[in-house]
């Protein structure tokens, strides 16, 4: 146990909390995950920022709320006048390192208005996000030209020219026939690559190899795995490894269905939560997804492995998260995006080498996490000042090492559906779709433009059945959440040129400046 | 009439509209701008962003407000990443010229992190704002090296390494004796700079200047002056050219200093709300600011007089407005900041060439205009496309054009007083600092963070002197208005790196990028 001298942040893609033993699985054992619970803390209570992979992860990388970086959903590029964890680190003489998925758009007009299409360095640097890349592979695409992904598996013998379509999001069948994973009925079967050659072992791979190559040069390392994200395909044995009755239960109420709120009506009608209304859908697709959490926890302890070879679990801190979870079929959904529990609670482990993180190994946090507070612990954890007035997070070393700093009662979540069909089914412009979420101990508010909102009382109906956001029994406690979104919306980090020391440090001295106002 | 093809915007530093002839004063005769009312239309409700000159000016020049571009006070720089109108002309091919007064801090580090120090031309680009400076002087301090206007007073005899303190905002006394223009009592006595030297006989010099040297080629000139701002020195014969019985009335009431509210007795409590809350101040000062304008008046006679000589008067749009007012004793207040009407409302005046504007010339407007308006005006007037991702006013040339679009039917301002003696005597930290105002045809309303809110019943109370902010009767008001104040908060422009038609343009693609979810 020592001093942080590297960082590895390891995020996979759509894990739901509740999908790993460590936070409660029936029977999907990941002992090497929980392994990093076991050595560190297991935040309970840890929120993303948005049930959408762009704009969490752009919280992950920025540390501020969507509503502060801009990047509000999918296709949103990531405005080059916002600060990443890179860049951060850069300022102190430090490289954060890629390997798999960002989901960073560039921002090229803000490339091009600042000229620096011939600033090979710094362009190149802007347009991944603040990251530099040994791999970058975002997933449910076929592999670009920035990742050595479709080489390695042609190089492997997978003759195609898209090998990721043709070998590994297809499936063989029962009668040797190819199926493509696109479709969910095909996932039962096993990819048509071989486990050693899938997207999970391929990255994971790559971060053993660039951590033995580092030797005793310090790193910052974000492993970001593109699975369980669909296509839900499978290597063997994964594909199989678990039954139907492995699964916990789908959690959903008829009543749900019953004056709907319009914009969750809307999303149910669409092509993923109607397939995901059906049973069948559930129990084809589920026990897939668990085997690649399964798989993912198989290669996790490879690099557990490797760490501990070089002595790196004494130096090294390590944050486990996911950018949201995935509906699969609860509440009558698929797929992310809303603002249940189910995807916008996170698995959050984080491991500190720190002797002063001691008495807090093994144990459960659950005081509210939120995914803009990975920066800010990262960079405390290296000994550098956190911004404050970019970042919106906070620093969670004083959760690990024993503090009492007062704490957030609540957590945020946004989201921005103005890309998505539900906009032209509820007949909206791309300026109405915004909605924002905020959760406290107890309740659920969620604030949507246009229409009435959402709320849960979660002590008494923790599986969040009943909408009361029309219910009138409860307009004061849809004014008070409501209040807590006024705060959240009018207090954000909006004077990003000046610290708060640098606005101490100038107080009250125009005079010093000569300037003397007011004086008779 | 005809076509627009150049555009001048005028604005002057701490105008109010009540003293102008145009909207109302009662003995201040301002018969050239009042011209401009004349041939064009004049708003009577026009407000800015925020009562300082900072955010205000930034609101003019981006087309958002402060809690869009972020530079909430007077010396926070604008980040290199919001656009300005510079920026949008520039991408038309048009260059945007200053005459005088920006604001604009430079984002040093902005610059920095793009590394356009080596840039000259967009490094100076973006350290303006997206100005081109023929001449930029900001007032209030002695001109720095990016103003001709030092040696410019040291050519005409004005012997000093610092002629603007020692001559333009200094005053001879009875007696002879040199006085500080800093200390107000001075101000009755004269500049010891003649008034063809003065700080807006220089600069509408210069915009006039520029404009003859343009001849027929296109421009936009930002022609901004520094007065009637502080230090309140005015030249012979302006210094005296008014008496008290010229002056308005004060506008307070004694009530007004009962239950205060704690951020308005914090400020009565500073050097310039003590000063102006005494008659002798008001009425040493109000007659000599009245001296300014009127100067200012005669200044812009000359320019029209040019205009009409170039025949300028055909093809140039012009705007004449104000960053923000100026207490001097209203409401027991000097200086500006707060969210009276006094201070938040300007003179706006907008002169529209083209044909399609001939039944409107003359005509006042009521309906709300706000400074964010400008930019988008602009663009429109020279036919080109308002990015409405970006720019948050409204162009107004459908109201000068005698169009009847739907319309706001509020208006909105802010205020940081993070930098402010005042946020000392509250005991709050810099980001503790925030206030936003809502006001529409019968109430304004203010959020003060941590503190209670003001309300004001406009019908029955221009002039604001019953603040019902705790009032137990008006809960009811104080809700709607809060919920616009949400609604204003939480749709913002944020989505800044992409245009509305292209979120349209890409709804529900994810399919054609061979992406397809939740298929069966």
């Amino acid at each position: 146990m020592g001093t942080v001298r590297n960082v590895l942040f390891i995020m996979c893609d759509q894990l739901r909390a509740d999908h790993l033993s460590c936070y409660g699985h029936p029977a999907l054992e990941t002992p090497n995950i929980d392994r990093l619970a076991q050595r560190g803390v297991r935040f309970e209570r840890a929120f993303v920022t948005s049930g959408v992979c762009g704009p969490s992860r752009m919280s992950y990388y920025t540390g501020r709320y969507p509503i502060s970086h801009g990047a509000t959903w999918n296709r949103v590029p990531l405005s080059v006048g916002e600060l990443t964890l890179g860049d951060h680190l850069r300022g102190k003489g430090m490289t954060l390192v890629l390997a798999g998925k960002t989901h960073v758009i560039p921002d090229v007009q803000g490339l091009q208005r600042f000229h620096l299409e011939g600033d090979r360095e710094l362009g190149s640097l802007l347009r991944e996000g603040g990251f530099v890349p040994i791999d970058r592979y975002d997933g449910h695409s076929p592999p670009g030209k920035e990742s050595g992904y479709a080489d390695y598996l042609r190089s492997r013998g997978y003759r195609s020219a898209d090998p990721w379509t043709d070998f590994v999001i297809s499936t063989v069948g029962e009668r040797g026939e190819i199926n493509s994973g696109w479709q969910m009925r095909n996932v039962r079967y096993p990819s048509r690559v071989s486990e050693e050659h899938s997207e999970t072992a391929y990255m994971t791979e790559k971060a053993i190899r660039f951590i033995r190559e580092q030797g005793e040069r310090p790193w910052v390392l974000h492993l970001s795995l593109v699975k369980p994200h669909w296509p839900y395909v499978a290597p063997a044995p994964y594909h199989n490894r678990y039954a139907n009755s492995d699964c916990a239960p789908i959690v959903k109420s008829r009543g749900e269905l019953e004056n709907q709120h319009p914009v969750l009506a809307a999303y149910r009608a669409s092509d993923e939560c109607s397939s995901f209304a059906r049973d069948e859908v559930v129990e084809t697709v589920k026990p897939v997804y668990m085997g690649l959490i399964k798989q993912i926890d198989d290669h996790i302890g490879r690099l557990w492995k490797a760490l501990e070879e070089l002595g790196r679990w004494d130096d090294t801190l390590i944050v486990f998260a996911s950018d949201h979870g995935d509906f699969l079929g609860d509440h009558w959904l698929g797929e992310k995006e809303l603002f249940y529990d189910t995807v916008q609670r996170v698995p959050f482990l984080l491991y500190d080498p720190d002797a002063r993180a001691n008495a807090s190994r093994g144990k459960s946090d659950a005081r509210f996490v939120e995914c803009v507070d990975v920066v800010p612990t990262i960079l405390e954890s290296l000994g550098h000042p956190v911004p404050s007035h970019w970042v919106e997070g906070r620093s969670l070393l004083p959760l690990t090492r024993g503090q009492s700093p007062g704490w957030r009662d609540c957590v945020y979540s946004e989201l921005d559906y103005s890309y998505k069909k539900v906009r032209l089914a509820l007949g909206r412009k791309p300026r109405e779709c915004r909605a924002f979420m905020v959760r406290t101990d107890d309740w659920k508010y969620v604030h949507w433009q246009g229409f009435r909102p959402q709320l849960y009382n979660l002590r008494d109906d923790p599986d969040e059945f009943r909408d009361l956001g029309a219910d009138p029994r409860f307009e004061a406690e849809r004014g008070e959440l409501r209040e807590r979104l006024f705060d959240f919306l009018s207090t954000r980090n909006l004077r990003t040129t000046v610290s708060d020391d640098a606005v101490e440090a100038r107080t009250d001295m125009a005079r010093r400046h000569g300037i003397v106002i007011g004086i008779w």
